[in-house]
């Protein structure tokens, strides 16, 4: 087939139909954005099963509007040599994005996808159920059933080692097991080692001051009140509640977070909201030029992920950050924390202790939750287990990594919501995060060596400005590897979280 | 051109189409019940304007649909007479609500639909911020550019008599102004006696009992307490807070109430609250075979509105629910109801007083409120008047039907949201709604004689089985006028609710 020769004027036209079909599709996400929200975090009981069948149909569109012929035919015409010369670079972007996109689904029928999206709307409905009737088996079919379309899926995306490669892209684009082995490898090495010298060498903390009973409304005020402090926008975003804490973006100027409240755990939702503040405050500092188009949200989950970590970590878990909100939180709760010292509240926020959930894992020993969920997934898609399995193989790596092992499985296999979504290859995002996060801590302090003394004084505008400037306001402009080594001048390297963790933990307990 | 002659098989296919198209146009229409809810609650105010053109975008797809060639096929095709004639019942309702909409709409270009509903999305901030500002003046480029829409639409879909007629089509369909006028000057002109009768010889209620401050929480606390009483299912559907009261139907497990809550004035939420319940009732009760296509919600607007009326007043407002609700309206206020009966309280909510905000005046000059807004509706679409003159026009009109004239605006004509979704033919349907619901007591009355007497027990189930059974169930099968004739045995006749209010002031006013 000869090759086609657009004139320019027909290169306007494309570049102009591209541009109305991503507005479309943005249009659409955004909407679904909310909708999946609202479900969440809304929706009565009842309505919840039709309605996942209108999102799946307009999900459906969106993907249909996606592997169009059309679509097909615009990204032609764009990427052919003498006209992708002639584009700037977020249009570049955006023609990389869906292009990515569009080779991986175009074989996917459109029947198939449109029953896997509903499947994936109910069944987050039944994990919620599962999770709080302890009733796995309740939940088996459906998980069951996303496996099965996942490993239906790696084969359409098709991948060159490891079907699990296929998946692990569309959340952090090229990256593979090959690349990432070595990476967890060295990184659960110098963890496990860590918690070994913390056990054995450890002056214990004061986490004693946690056992106590937090009133929720006190709560809910405190976490209102640290939110616009630490940078978030209060009338370009709302904080509410569900069981799992997530972060949603309708737009730049609406970007919804989630978090939980425990009155016997003020930690839950005071490191949840923040975590999720990194997320939203990414969002509402993209470029507002990039709105109602592909780039209107982060660079990747591990991107993403290195923004919430980061807040939540590496600035929230400082010793800078309670010296400046310790007292604050104290006249909240003035009979809780009457007998508490600025440092022993560092310090006890600090502890280290294997346990059951992820989400409430300490900085250390959350990586090994990872790598736990990491393996799993490896070996499901891979074929070697069967989702029926899980349960066992959960608590025996528990019990191998950490050296506990839950009772029930609403406090093992049952406590994330990912696998509901469909969301297999998204768990690596979050120690990926991390790893980011320690790289892009050094770059901070390069350019504001003052950084933590800033936080002390409860300056929290210089940073996220530096972040807004660095990261935030590109959107997906770059891809992940390109604005790691734009904002670091180096590819992701395993050694700074290592080197963090060690500095901070050998201080923290006095190894 | 010949007619088509489509073999058997190919009407098959066209059902089979019609079927998913509808599914489609209504999965579309539950996603934006819920975006415009949303925007209303929920939404934070930076993200409202953007989102306002993603719904645009969603909105135009729905109309496209609507309007499509293959849409207009298949209403062809289908309603050839020897298919039509082969078509269940339900599906030739469909075909008569989507063949009405596409003969009205399909010489609407689909850019003008989309800037108009982007514009009516950006109205409603606007509305709402001049009423919070008594701004019409900020309001003024809205309204105006809405009532130029509505002029060219009333051409494009045709009249016979007057151009409102187009408009009041949307609402009801086939009502004309014609049919209304004569209608509504027999109500008016009894109205205004029996409201001068009441001024000259009633028996002063004591209305005293309300100028008291009712705690807000409690107020919400009461609210959620009778709604499931009355009938309302809050497994599927929700009560929220907004400036105006409105019902939105997300499907028929998820519909949505709001109503508001004013300190000094605890009759707003209750009636608010009520009134809009039997708006979600009506949702809540249709067939479950309609779901998810076009029958799911109401026959009309007035139909819709002969719920909502019916229950806030003819229920509402009776006696007997106050001798089954005082006493436990007494225990969330013991203080401010200490000294009050029952009796006198049932007389002191049937208190008839003109009054400046449609949404709070009584059973009695509330139809007076309608009339105004219908007559300056019909001035506008006529073109006799502008949109500039109406604050002028608006308080003279309230001096005289009502003796009363607004300080400000904001207690005026920015009063309501409706002109600001391009609500113009609307209003009507509240006095309709009045209309219809005096019509169905008399039938309900005929097979429930003891229904006071259930409504004084606190049985309120016996009731919604009525209106589900002869009413709610059919979503929208028959016309208005197919339907209230089934009901009733009659079209509709403003001498029931002539009568109605008749009986009930003269006893309540001792007249």
């Amino acid at each position: 087939m000869e090759q086609k020769v657009v004139q320019p004027s027909s290169l306007q036209k494309a570049i102009e139909q591209f541009k109305l079909l991503d507005e479309k599709i943005t249009h659409y996400s955004s909407i679904l954005g909310l909708a999946d929200w609202d479900q969440k975090v809304m929706a009565p009981k009842k309505g919840r099963n039709v309605f996942a069948k209108a999102t799946g149909t307009l999900r459906t569109e969106i993907f249909q509007l996606s592997v169009s012929p059309e679509m097909g035919h615009l990204l032609e015409t764009l990427t052919l040599e003498n006209h992708y010369s002639q584009l700037d670079q977020a249009t570049r972007a955006k023609v990389r994005e869906y292009k990515r996109y569009y080779q991986k689904s175009k074989a996917i029928p459109a029947d198939l996808f449109k029953e896997y999206s509903i499947l994936t709307a109910q069944a987050n409905d039944a994990w919620e159920e599962a999770r709080e009737n302890n009733d796995f088996a309740g939940y088996l079919p459906f998980l069951e059933k996303i496996i099965d379309y996942k490993r239906q899926f790696a084969k359409i995306y098709g991948y060159n080692e490891h079907p699990y490669d296929a998946l692990l892209d569309e959340f952090e684009p090229g990256l593979t097991v090959k690349r990432l082995d070595p990476l967890f490898a060295k990184l659960r090495e110098s963890s496990v080692q860590l918690l070994e010298r913390i056990r054995k060498n450890g002056q214990p903390t004061k986490v004693k001051v946690f056992d106590q009973s937090f009133e929720i409304e006190k709560q809910k005020a405190f976490n209102r009140f640290i939110l616009p402090l630490i940078g978030f926008d209060m009338q370009a975003g709302r904080l509410d509640e569900t069981v799992h804490p997530f972060a949603q973006t309708v737009n730049i100027g609406d970007v919804r977070l989630t978090t939980r409240y425990l009155e016997k755990n003020v930690r839950s939702a005071l490191f949840g909201t923040i975590h999720e503040a990194g997320h939203g405050i990414y969002e509402q500092h993209v470029n507002p030029n990039y709105e109602e188009t592909v780039l209107q949200s982060g660079a990747s989950f591990g991107i993403h992920e290195s923004q919430s970590r980061f807040l939540e970590n590496m600035i929230g878990r400082s010793r800078e950050f309670w010296h400046f909100f310790c007292p604050k939180l104290k006249e909240y709760f003035p009979e809780q924390l009457k007998d508490v010292t600025v440092e022993e509240f560092y310090r006890a926020v600090n502890t280290v202790q294997p346990s059951l959930i992820r989400v409430e894992a300490d900085e250390l020993t959350y990586n090994l939750h990872i790598m736990l969920r990491y393996e799993i997934e490896k070996a499901l898609i891979g074929g070697e287990i069967e989702a029926r399995d899980l349960p066992a193989i959960w608590n025996q790596k528990m019990m191998d990594y950490l050296g506990i092992s839950p009772g029930t499985d609403t406090e093992g296999v049952l406590q994330d919501v990912h696998w509901s979504f469909g969301g297999i290859g998204y768990f690596p995002s979050y120690s990926l995060g991390n790893l980011y996060a320690a790289q892009i801590l050094r770059a901070i302090q390069k350019d504001i060596p003052d950084l933590y003394s800033n936080i002390e004084k409860g300056k929290f505008k210089i940073i996220q400005e530096w972040l807004k400037e660095n990261i935030h306001q590109y959107g997906k402009l770059y891809t992940p590897n390109e604005l790691i080594v734009k904002v670091t001048g180096e590819e992701l390297n395993a050694d700074y979280l290592i080197d963090y963790l060690e500095k901070k933990y050998t201080e923290v307990y006095c190894l």
